[in-house]
């Protein structure tokens, strides 16, 4: 490495990792980025004026994700996540062709791992009808297992639920029962939490798959992903921030208030500030 | 009225009404308009690319509803029906000060119902947060009424479980059990379903309130008062549109088809096309 080079690399580490979803569930993947590499400055985005993505066309998804990254892009961060299985689903490829940094999504972690992990092959995916509509999941399975079987159901009411505090709930129960009785009966032995939400409701989904389902959460895939893939660019932060710095920023496109309360429902570090954006204009 | 006014008149009620909701749910309020006034052309709008309205701001929900109006006035059309509770509560005035044409929401319609046939002044309202939050519902009972007592209740999940197809389901029943135990506590006698979306779970609600607690749908009300409103202006069409003109056209931002599946499911009339347009730039 030149010392030029070697200097650019040195900024290039300092600078925040961004990271976005339609609103509050990429949290999850935040917290495990946190937990993993806890010296990276994180940016978030939660497109919270026009959340949910789950159920929109693949059209308005990528169109939403293109304006965020074009955010994320603008408050010069070394990384992108989409920390959003329905945008990785719809826009990642796109994203990433445009994109001078690199990007990673939650959707390839977690069909690797799944395709590791599962012994019979059975593979379930719960995700929002965008997710699984796109198959996404099961191309990504099929490409490292092509004997593996997937199984993917779209569980609609699982966000609202969540975004209730339901979190454990006769009626979560209720509605995760009928939702999972297909993956029961289909005889899998790992289920993907598709959907960045879904790790909230984790003891839910368990107890109604059973013991000898293993649960796969591409929260913490994606944070191990990300870790191996800043470290073989060489912009992995060895450093804590300095003291003073903003480690972590929060945007969102509406309701700060209301974001911070439920980020501080999530993670024990308290989130101090949350900025409200215009996304449209970006 | 001079002849060129009359003529002006003329070509007026000519145009269509435009309507506009988040997304599916002002279709029951565009339903009531069909029976009430059936000679009139119909403009509607779903921004079903942002959807839902009622757990975001005031702010962004003006800033949406705004939009939406520019696109209808583009299509000329004679009066606007802001059919969505959470638009009528937080940017009808705006909209109505900016507004050439008559506008009309949901809400004082089903206020003044509600203020009219209470007879123990207690009126209850469900609706979503937005909705609950302004308060709205409460100031114009109370405007009309200055004795009567208005309790409130948001209920989140109701929309998702709609959208879901759960309109008789034991979950409904158990979501609703909880959501209106507060106002079967208070002893209301009269209840507004607050969201265009609600009348569509209405048996449910009636189940659980019981008998002796009336219902008012603002979507019947909103449809009795444009029409009257229409009247007044001189602006009430008199005859069916001519063979072969389109009397109903649907708009939506996002999932055309989707919208169309939903919307067969409630009109016995065939919705035929439903065109897609890009909101954001309005």
């Amino acid at each position: 490495m030149s010392q030029e080079n070697f200097k650019e690399a040195l900024k290039q580490k300092d600078l925040p990792i961004g990271v976005f979803d339609s609103g509050v569930g990429g949290l999850t993947v935040v917290r495990e980025i946190m937990r993993q590499i806890p010296k990276e400055r994180i940016i978030y985005f939660g497109d919270t004026a026009r959340v949910p993505y789950g159920g929109k066309s693949k059209e308005i998804v990528t169109r939403y994700s293109e304006q965020i990254v074009r955010f994320l892009e603008s408050q010069q961060v070394k990384a992108i996540v989409v920390a959003c299985n329905t945008a990785s689903a719809y826009a990642l490829e796109k994203i990433e062709k445009k994109s001078k940094i690199p990007v990673i999504g939650v959707v390839k972690p977690g069909a690797k791992t799944a395709a590791e992990v599962t012994v019979n092959g059975k593979i379930g995916v719960i995700a929002t009808e965008g997710t699984i509509r796109s198959e996404i999941y099961k191309r990504y399975i099929e490409e490292l297992k092509t004997e593996a079987e997937v199984i993917g159901k779209a569980c609609p009411l699982f966000v609202p639920l969540v975004e209730e505090g339901l979190l454990e709930d006769p009626v979560t129960d209720e509605i995760a029962q009928r939702y999972l009785s297909v993956l029961i009966d289909s005889g899998i032995d790992t289920l993907i939490l598709g959907c960045t939400h879904y790790p909230l409701i984790r003891r839910t989904v368990g107890r109604v798959m059973g013991e000898q389902v293993r649960l796969v959460n591409p929260a913490y895939e994606t944070a191990l992903e990300l870790k191996n893939l800043l470290q073989e660019k060489e912009l992995l932060q060895d450093e804590k921030p300095m003291l003073g710095t903003n480690q972590y920023q929060f945007f969102v496109s509406d309701g700060a208030d209301k974001f911070r309360y439920f980020a501080n429902t999530i993670f024990k570090y308290g989130v101090l500030a949350v900025k409200q954006i215009n996304i449209e204009e970006y």
